[in-house]
């Protein structure tokens, strides 16, 4: 942390930042400038709370200077986290492919559906058994009927399977059923959920909030692994921004940054940054060629009679060609 | 629901659009255009999924016309709710002021800052006992002992209290210390906490996420009303932009919408919108002014030794201020 | 500017870092610290780019410490600059109203606005005769017959006017005609056009960028008074968001920001944020309540017969309520 | 355009609408729904403003339904236009890369990174001559000489240059000596300069404004069309979020949409997205793997001494590997 003091800050000023800083045991450094002193604060142990001082008479500004995550950064972990599920292998290296429907409608389609992704080459199967929706009145998931399906399709197809974890109540439920359990967008910051995922067996999926920041997203994977959890994935799913012709934007700036501030897995699901169909394709591509390590895409062999985001799910001969377009640019990447 | 074809649709996939509808029960009502048709949907009952449509054959777009909330709708209940929490009314004609620590930080200080509270005018006392934090290393609050004290100020202070609750396993606990349940921006959909507050027999104020629409705030309301609790408080606090000069974009054009729009009452914080002190008493102005029934402070007796937000929070003088400012605004929109 | 290094970044990378710094003349400074070097840079007479360094091995970030701007900062100039326009100024002490049509449409519908707005007790009336318009379609402004009418406005009613310039071309006819030249949003960052309102004889008023920060604009404003025009109005006129209940987002935080930083005028143009009637009124309050010097408001007899903006046009009897209410709230706030 | 009434507008308020309709010329055709009318405007040559109806009583609603762009619509022209400059083609098919400075900072240097771009397999020489730049303090570029030495390296290395131009005043010159005239994101909606590049010989390089939507970006390319100039190719470089890991957020769902909205070729520019090298080759593979017909990229023989953007100008060896990496994906994609 670095604060900087107005130009006519007087000394008495000064000395009340470097006590206060001194109050909390860091180390103050004055570092008197050209016309202006500026202080820096060494030896915190964790991040130290900018908000601190910025409301201090003479304070012009208080600029963090280190990263306040820890575990999940690279600078305390050098190797690459690699995540085993089943046969599956996610992380560097590696591009995992996993499709299916946004939710679990029925044992049949759900069935006809994991048989399509199995045969275009998708290594795990999503799905979606407890739905957040934006409204109460629509269809909210089949719940534990839907586990036991996605249960079913992992010993059929021998495909890991991944969904949504909604809350503390049903995680032990999700935890018992699911390969991978996934933390959705709105529950990015739903701390409670967080700590519990810190204590699962399951690897978690950690999508990215709609407006979090790289620091944030951050931050909630280090409750996860704070907790004792270190297999979390990461999935960059579109922030909101003032843009209307997609659903969300999907920042892959964000996948170089990752991949250089953290050892965790970094995939992206064009899905629901799109939207609409036609977008997932180039999308998909795009997120392989920029360093991803895999994607989550929605799939459904009759995508205009699904109950949800059915404009957004590929159609099964769609699927066949993105997961050829991915593993070839893939393997010009890994050359 | 109004679908748009392209201007050269086939009369087959205009046909098909027609049955997508028909078979959802819905009534189909093509309306040719100067140079293309489109279609209007009747007769649905809840609001219709555009993503049902998006992606069809010869389909441009899909315009949803109606709003999909309905009992936090004006149009259903024209009368204005008003909530009463002890001696205190919320809503259309009073100004409610709610004051106090982000955190409880332990019962002295958080007695001193009630009395001060009380003191300036301040009607509600709010406080944190269980604290979101971004960081899993920062101070996460006092818990059930911050439960206990906020009691004890009620009784002590004849004023009501408000605190966060974060999830479901402590939401009875909460419900039985406090007057107000407040349900936090990070938390706005998250749904099976929503559903929770919808059996509450305690009001509900519901912040607005951090880049929630006007129409996915209000959903979120529609989820604790259709639970049966017709008793929640619209809380702007703020949403993510572009801007850096302050924390979050306090969004006002939001208040005089939502006093169109819907008939809960609305407050707004300006501290979390701020995130430093030297915007709150502007800010808190122009809420008044622009019609909100209420504010929502972070006050503390010693700022610059508050364990969190200490940068936002007023000292006492300046709350008194602050009081004195908004009740004059309010008492001259009144006449 | 100060440089912050990788944890294990190398002694040869922090040299080439303090060489980097010192070739250009300025001073570096190495702060040691707890786990990782910084380099503070010193005696720069301007801004740094951060550009320089971010791209350097072993550089972890580049935080600017100081301020780009100088002759409109509060730092340099303490005063308030106030502007006198005829017989009304601008600035601190004062609330100046403008307000007229969106487009001057024709002398007798401009003469009948004017006198309304004269009667209501603006003071200043403004109109577009070059309009920047989104679509090449589209009503496109009288242009020099534009500024004839309001001359004659001028000259009839005894109040100055405001109007916008859009190219060099047409600078020095709109300075001949206007009392207060406009530099609209889409323009803040036409750099050409700013150095030749550096050299005016006449005030500017800036119009804030959509998406500008608070920097850029202020930066902008910096070429004018760098090219030796010091009369200078910012004007906020809301920014792009994600927000679509009203047409931008009115950012109100913005105005105690640049009274503490800058020492020009800052008013408040509520109707292009809104982009709707009914929120201009409760956000023109907002305004005068969060600061602002004046306002500018779009008024048309005939709203919904204007050949431009007119759902955001006041009707005259609201330009009159608007009126009355911020008269009252700027008095309050000056006892 | 569809305006949706309220549940209870009145048959008075509805004649109103029909009146504002016909009175234009058009045709409304009302539709009567479950629980409220909606008025359809027919017979409308251009776009109708929603604003004349917004604010009419009785009217919840004003909802475009059309797109208000024409020429550069793929409704009106189906075929890809083509661009030709010297002995390169840029469009569909083909893969355009444009290298070079960001500002050209005199002839030595400009050669010398120019002969690099050529033998990486460049196409197109970029460089700045009129720089526009966030503060008048910082290098505003070498201006008409500038322009001359591009002309120089177009014969030495017969390759065709692209420059920004930022005025009416200095277009004929800009023209002169450019073979692609760009138009950069701050003049994005500088509409008199669109208007004189409307009658320009020269093809058009339009620069995505900062927060321009699809609709505004094509409408300012409508601009040039309608002036008669149908060379126009548009160049997404990335839009402001509330994202900070990168300068701008690269867009990329845009390129699917450019491509089935119009006919006009659309490039990708990731290093002014980026601002930073390293997520420069990223983001250059994903813009080609997304669809996009070339890409921007800055080059710098000596990056860390450059003048401007030096920290997100390429090493000649990383756009070496760009260009490769670019050509096999795109050659991938043609298969």
């Amino acid at each position: 942390m670095l604060i900087v003091m107005d130009k006519n800050a007087t000394a008495a000023q000064i000395d009340q930042v470097v006590r206060t800083i001194e109050v909390r045991g860091f180390t103050a450094r004055p570092i008197p400038g050209g016309d202006r002193v500026s202080i820096g604060i060494l030896n915190n142990a964790g991040p130290v709370d900018p908000a601190l001082f910025a409301g201090l008479p003479g304070v012009k500004d208080a600029i963090p200077v280190t990263r306040p995550y820890k575990l999940v950064s690279r600078e305390i972990q050098p190797a690459d986290t690699l995540i085993r599920v089943g046969k599956v292998t996610i992380g560097q290296g590696h591009l995992t492919i996993m499709g299916g429907p946004c939710a679990i409608e029925g044992e049949a389609p759900a069935m006809a559906i994991a048989e399509q992704v199995k045969a275009a080459g998708g290594q795990i199967f999503r799905g979606g058994a407890f739905k957040p929706r934006t409204s109460p009145y629509t269809f909210q998931g089949l719940g534990l009927e839907g586990l036991k399906i996605m249960a079913k399709i992992r010993e059929r197809f021998d495909m890991p399977v991944v969904t949504e974890v909604m809350d503390g109540e049903t995680f032990d439920q999700v935890e018992e059923y699911a390969d991978i359990v996934q933390i959705g967008t709105r529950n990015m910051q739903n701390f409670s959920l967080l700590k519990r995922a810190g204590q699962s067996r399951r690897p978690v999926m950690l999508k990215r909030g709609m407006s979090a920041t790289l620091e944030e997203w951050l931050m909630a994977a280090e409750y996860i692994l704070a907790g004792g959890n270190s297999n979390v994935i990461l999935c960059e799913r579109g922030v909101r921004t003032f843009v209307r012709h997609s659903r969300n934007t999907l920042d892959l700036s964000v996948v170089p940054v990752i991949l250089k501030e953290s050892h965790l897995p970094i995939i992206v699901d064009p899905s629901h940054a799109a939207g609409v169909r036609d977008q997932v394709l180039p999308l998909s591509r795009a997120a392989v060629a920029a360093g991803a390590h895999g994607l989550m895409v929605e799939v459904h062999h009759q995508p205009d009679q699904a109950l949800s985001d059915g404009a957004q799910s590929l159609y099964p001969e769609q699927f066949i060609t993105l997961c050829g377009h991915a593993r070839r640019m893939h393997a010009m990447l890994q050359e």
